[in-house]
């Protein structure tokens, strides 16, 4: 059977958070899931690349915290994936080795491809085709990576330095080689050099026996990990023992170690959007060089990134090079040359303790999403949306009574014994100390008005009594 | 009687709007009713510069719009005042000669003195010293003005040369000159001139006569607008003949052409606070010239103005000579050697109907204000705050419900037939149609926030069946 009519599984890697695009991206919501370009995010846009015959259902490796996030974003894309949770993050060897226990399970010979799930990549026809040239050359036992032929000297990726071609397209890897200097990655780029992006791709059985042969205490927690894993909520939560999985990446602990290391040319715009810059670049610009997103209006501006994320005008005049980033809660002024450092400026708000350096305004939870609209001395207005089918935990809290009004759709309010009923215009009160509970039991989503009153309205003043999603 | 024993009137002119300070400032949210600098405003400012024994109860003009609030402002401050409003503008020869009218019903021989409302001024010590010296001229007839020892050769203002000194410290005026270029200006303050900075001082009869003599149709429209003016919600709404009163300044009409012109010098560190980096000037700075306001976090900043109004985090990183202000519903970029430009900016967004241009977030009515928190596809949410002992009007709506929380204070609620009181977290539907009225009988303000549902909801969807403030 030739390579190209094998169908491949798509490894997507969900796990990181990225903060250079804060204020839109967050610790608490990431940078993959964070409609950066265009309405959908990095990460469903990945999903969708690989929504076609050629591709069997997805796996998506994702870190507790996002999970939800990342289910419903895959609904919402209508794509079905097997997703697997790590207890917490050991980087990407790790996560690659769950993969292809995972793929395994499925066909010891499947053929997996990597992707990261927060890429940008413009041409996907050219991506198909170095994914199958790649899948053709797994097929035969390498572990191949697409080499991303770059567009600049970039100094912040790695490189790889293609060697002997191997039969069927792919060349052999002579030489990975660390993030390079400008002077430096100018020269590699003379000489054919690619740029790493961490897409790889294997057979299954073939990359498990280089684990087992290469990094045998991440393939044996690992194995440990598959082995005690359990189902919840429609994942697969890895067991304990993956947190004895070594902290290394695929590349330290098999890429550069393997005989088997392969490499395919990939040129299908690609991009890390790894800053403001970067999406600035990427983002349609008017003649000036100036590109905006919302109600922005610029005079006599050049060279200028301007995005309002909450629906306040913007009016910028005469700037040049410069970049802001306008969200409900927290805005970033600073030149697109230096946007590098706004990974720097928020672990500096997180050292000052500033609940905006993680937490976005809208925040995601596994039923919906709130965000608080108004905050007075002795109340706070939230806006709650409900998923279809979805609800709240049964909670009741010490120090804050709470109005709801139903603005959109139905739905169903526990108020100690009474079971209600709410369509849209009507109202419930909620007593300090009742125990209450919403559900949205309709087939559309459900938004609410919260006003609550008292004199402590954080979140951690709530007693949890019963959670569709196991929180305590 | 020494001059200084005399009570002076302060007349505040409290007409103007003032777009250069946008969007802090707009035309229905003027700069002087503004906290600019300070918590107060530039009004409230000037009315407490006078809150002392040697001065009278002010006069205070004002235009219809802009009445309630400087009646709010004056009650804020504890500052009784005689208002008298103006049914449209007519600049300054005819608003000061209003102020002449009411000083002469006091006492003909009333010595008054004129003031911008939207100024600032440093040293108040140094300022009532000037006006005594002021008030001691006119008393002898003149018509006398404060010229202000300029801090730099500005091109925004106009000049005034003092010629032959007069008895008791004042000098008469020499020539008036209009703003000059910068090269003429350092000129003319190394020749002694000063600035004319809108401050005039004159005895009520003597400015009446010279009015008559110089400006015969402005003292006529005056004295007939005066005549038929009617008391209107405790302030004198002057009549309609006012409208016929010709559109020109105090300067034109009076001080260029009087015989009695006088000068009396001032240094009190004055400002007309006109544009942002005059702003920036007068406001504390860091050892790097940074000025901030509000939750703003500057990493490698310089010579920078940043203001969060509206509780937001702004992050500003690497910019210089740079200024951002941020209001709930609109944000200004630009350098602060641009700031002059922003009134030209607010007249293109006038004329891209942008709401913003004209309109702050928060509201302000005769009974209080209101703003939108929120906005959706079939909803808004509203805090509307009630002052003490007022109301809004009677009203229904034909396209909206209306659902009212109160978060603070104690409201009375009319609805149709029925008087509701409502206490802090108790709360009322108002269904579409309704009768309704919301009052604050109490002695503290009320909040309520308000969630409005319907498919139409714009402020002009009411029918008002009664009002406290006349009010169609």
């Amino acid at each position: 059977m030739p390579a190209s009519d094998v169908p491949v599984i798509p490894v997507i890697l969900c796990g990181g958070s990225g903060t250079r695009l804060w204020p839109v991206s967050r610790k608490d919501f990431a940078k993959q899931h964070a409609p950066i370009l265009q309405g959908l995010s990095p990460f469903q846009e990945t999903l969708r690349r690989f929504a076609t015959t050629a591709f069997a259902r997805p796996i998506v490796i994702a870190g507790a915290g996002g999970r939800f996030m990342a289910a419903e974003q895959a609904r919402a894309v209508g794509v079905d994936v097997e997703m697997a949770l790590e207890p917490e993050g050991r980087d990407t060897a790790a996560a690659i080795a769950v993969a292809a226990q995972l793929a395994a399970l499925r066909d010891p010979a499947a053929v997996a491809m990597v992707f990261p799930s927060d890429h940008l990549i413009e041409d996907t026809d050219a991506l198909h085709a170095a994914v199958m040239a790649a899948a053709a050359a797994a097929q035969e036992g390498r572990i191949v990576t697409i080499g991303v032929r770059p567009d600049g000297p970039a100094t912040g990726f790695g490189y790889i330095r293609p060697g002997a071609p191997l039969p069927g397209g792919a060349r052999a890897v002579a030489r990975f080689i660390e993030k390079p200097d400008a002077v430096t990655a100018a020269a590699l780029i003379a000489q054919g050099c690619l740029w790493n992006a961490g897409m790889f791709c294997f057979r299954a059985d073939a990359l498990l026996a280089e684990l087992e042969r290469l990094a045998p205490d991440t393939a044996s927690a690992v194995a440990q990990a598959v082995a005690e894993a359990r189902e919840d909520l429609g994942a697969l939560l890895l067991g304990p023992s993956f947190a004895q999985a070594p902290k290394i990446s695929f590349d330290y602990a098999v890429m550069e170690r393997t005989d088997r290391a392969a490499v395919v040319n990939g040129d299908f715009g690609w991009s890390d959007i790894g800053d403001w810059k970067e999406v600035w670049r990427r983002s349609p610009q008017d003649a000036d060089g100036n590109a905006a997103t919302g109600a922005v209006m610029m005079t006599d501006c050049r060279d200028s990134y301007i995005r309002s994320d909450a629906g306040r005008l913007i009016c910028a005049l005469g700037v040049e090079g410069l970049t802001v980033i306008d969200t409900p809660d927290a805005v970033l002024v600073a030149p697109l040359e230096r946007t590098q450092e706004v990974k720097g400026l928020v672990s500096a708000l997180m050292a000052q303790g500033r609940p905006e350096a993680t937490t976005p305004a809208r925040v995601h939870r596994p039923w919906g999403w709130y965000q608080t609209m108004d905050l007075g001395e002795r109340f706070r207005v939230k806006r709650i949306q409900v998923g279809p089918g979805k609800k709240l935990s049964l909670q009741r809290h010490h120090h804050r009574a709470e109005h709801w009004v139903v603005v959109k759709g139905t739905a169903e309010v526990t108020r100690d014994a009474e079971i209600i009923l709410l369509r849209e215009n009507e109202s419930v009160y909620l007593p300090l100390g009742c125990v209450h509970r919403l559900a949205n039991p309709g087939k559309i989503a459900v938004e609410i008005i919260e006003v609550q009153t008292g004199a402590y309205l954080e979140e951690d003043d709530i007693i949890r009594i019963e959670d569709d999603f196991g929180r305590g």
